[in-house]
């Protein structure tokens, strides 16, 4: 029934290596996806960004409908072709900026109506409407629900109401979907930090069926350690033999405990954004390029990559470039950052087909901890 | 004497081909020098460059003795390694942007004391202190020697005043360069639009002596009519044996003019300033991608051009990174323009060696005039 067959390479522990086989490419799994927010993924070339590994990147729904419009796109031949990008995108459902970057107008059962943040506009996003946006109009591999967030702190009310009405918009959501061979749909959980919620939110999802499962609703502000001990009980509530993605983390340290928990997909802005704004992801934490005790240092990034970013320019090369805030400097830094998130899915999937992810999870730990840059 | 071999290859009326041979490569005239200003050609990594077809860049003294300062980029092995670009390099000799970005403090006859625009820290750039940092700091190719510059528009008398100042700079810059095999030093001929003015700048230049030479003091607000009429006179006033560079030009109408005259080597920031700010050039004139009738026009920019930026993107893409300020649109445009620099360039030797310049001017002018994008 599922539209892509998900195939489990090596388990260890809760964590698993897969492969997650579309018409445009296989994902392997756990795997990064770059945030593409509005038809290009930050400062980088479709070339840059498949040079370091990435199988799938993330299109914004919401981005795109405003400008330059799902239709518009749909005219340009969908999304794929209209960046480049002839891999796999998922897409989500349009709800998470609608709420954190429009300015509401109503949020009903039926559909929530928002004003654009671009140009005060008025637009209605329907876990219908965004089927056919995602699917019909942009075109994308993996499609996910319409769901409902709400703004923490909530009250468990709130957090129950959010979690009910996602339930019904993922009914809503698979309906206008329907079955298809070449696109994929999935369900988001939600229910806050509450392990009761969470469970009946996944039993609702099971009651529909999707084609993969992502957990929702973290990330929002509630901390890593909060995150944690939900992952300690949510990924389990999700079915085994499909995707996991845990929508919108995160840092390294985030990801590789999740990896460790199981969970297989993840999406943030974090290299691109923290790329632009001089800070470069290591194996030791991260570092800020602007640091004056890099102004002479000859060492590039990560010598034994395969990315030119990382392994060609001199630390002493992109200070100069982030303190004299050329475009050059954050091209190369979000460029190095995703190829590092890229590694480090690669180190977890050998870690895990080694059966030594949790020495790399505590190795990595200790490392991101003991490096991290507070110096400025 | 001179230290690069400069081979002319065809002579089409006034205008020629050659190849000026230096350690680093060679260079093919007409030639067109993109600007790397503080180490890196904006946006753009030196691959991208190379992937031109450019054979040198320029870099700016200035920018580069405030930040990173030239001392350090000493220290990391010079200019070319510093931006990793292994082919030729040739630098200004500051004097430019010191009178146009600085806050003069004081013009002597010994040198010029300024306050850089970035921190307002005290400068000081004599001929000997240039020729130290563009040669034996940064390690350029081609030095320039310092000229004073007057700011339009100028009595006869000050243009005078400055063309014999910089007369006497060029022989100390000469004297303190002295005569070296792996690096050139070029003059620079002053006078303003005077043709008495210019000849005496360009025997004055004889005298010293210089490996190639350069005509300063135009494209600074004069005009393009004003630019071709000194262009009848001052090109033949220097040696037909040496290269000919035409400082800071420009619109590839004026390059045009300049080679149908007799002119080897341009350089200029607009195809990288104008592509930052959404303006792409054709063969049919300059367009602006912001431009509403591009938004679904599904050709590139070139679909003949070798380069990704010109062939692969559409217009209706390009317009939307344009709208949406995404930086991506600033590197696609910037790696065009430049890829259009270069192809003109080539144009042109092609058209010099069939002996059909003046032809090929003609149709230019033509088609660059009535394609101009006015219609935003």
């Amino acid at each position: 029934m599922a539209a892509f067959p998900f195939t489990i390479g090596a388990t260890d522990g809760k964590a698993r290596t897969g492969v997650l086989a579309t018409p445009r490419g296989g994902i392997r799994t756990p795997a990064f996806m770059p945030v593409g927010t509005a038809g290009t993924v930050k400062a980088l070339t479709v070339e840059q960004v498949a040079a370091t590994g990435a199988d799938i990147i993330l299109g914004n729904t919401y981005h795109l409908m405003l400008r330059p419009t799902a239709e518009r796109v749909r005219r340009l031949g969908g999304l794929h072709r209209f960046m480049r990008w002839e891999r796999p995108i998922l897409t989500d459902s349009g709800g998470f900026q609608v709420m954190s970057l429009s300015k509401i107008s109503k949020v009903t059962e039926e559909a929530v109506t928002f004003q654009s943040h671009l140009d005060g506009s008025r637009h209605r996003l329907s876990p219908e409407r965004s089927m056919e946006i995602q699917a019909d109009l942009l075109g994308s591999d993996i499609v996910m629900q319409l769901d409902e967030l709400v703004a923490l702190p909530a009250t468990p009310e709130r957090a129950a109401e959010a979690m009910r009405r996602s339930a019904r918009w993922g009914a809503r959501s698979r309906a206008a979907f329907g079955m298809r061979d070449a696109q994929a749909l999935f369900g988001i959980q939600q229910g806050g930090t509450d392990e009761a919620l969470r469970r009946e939110s996944a039993e609702r999802m099971l009651e529909t069926g999707f084609d993969g499962y992502a957990i929702g609703g973290l990330a929002v502000g509630e901390g890593h350690q909060a995150m944690v001990e939900v992952l300690d009980f949510a990924p389990s509530m999700l079915p085994a033999d499909r995707p996991r993605y845990l929508m919108g983390v995160g840092k390294p340290i985030d990801i590789v405990e999740a990896v460790a928990r199981g969970v297989d997909m993840f999406d943030c802005v974090l290299p691109t954004r923290s790329g632009r704004h001089g800070q470069a992801w290591t194996w030791d934490g991260p570092i800020n390029l602007k640091n004056a005790r890099f102004a002479e240092d000859e060492a590039p990034l990560d010598p034994a990559s395969d990315v030119p970013a990382s392994r060609d320019y001199s630390k002493a090369y992109l200070h100069h470039l982030v303190k004299a805030n050329e475009i050059l400097g954050q091209v190369l830094l979000s460029w190095h950052n995703l190829a590092f998130f890229q590694a480090l899915m690669a180190e977890m999937r050998g870690a895990i087909s080694d059966g030594r992810m949790e020495a790399f999870r505590r190795s990595f730990a200790a490392r991101q901890r003991s490096g991290s840059d507070t110096s400025e």
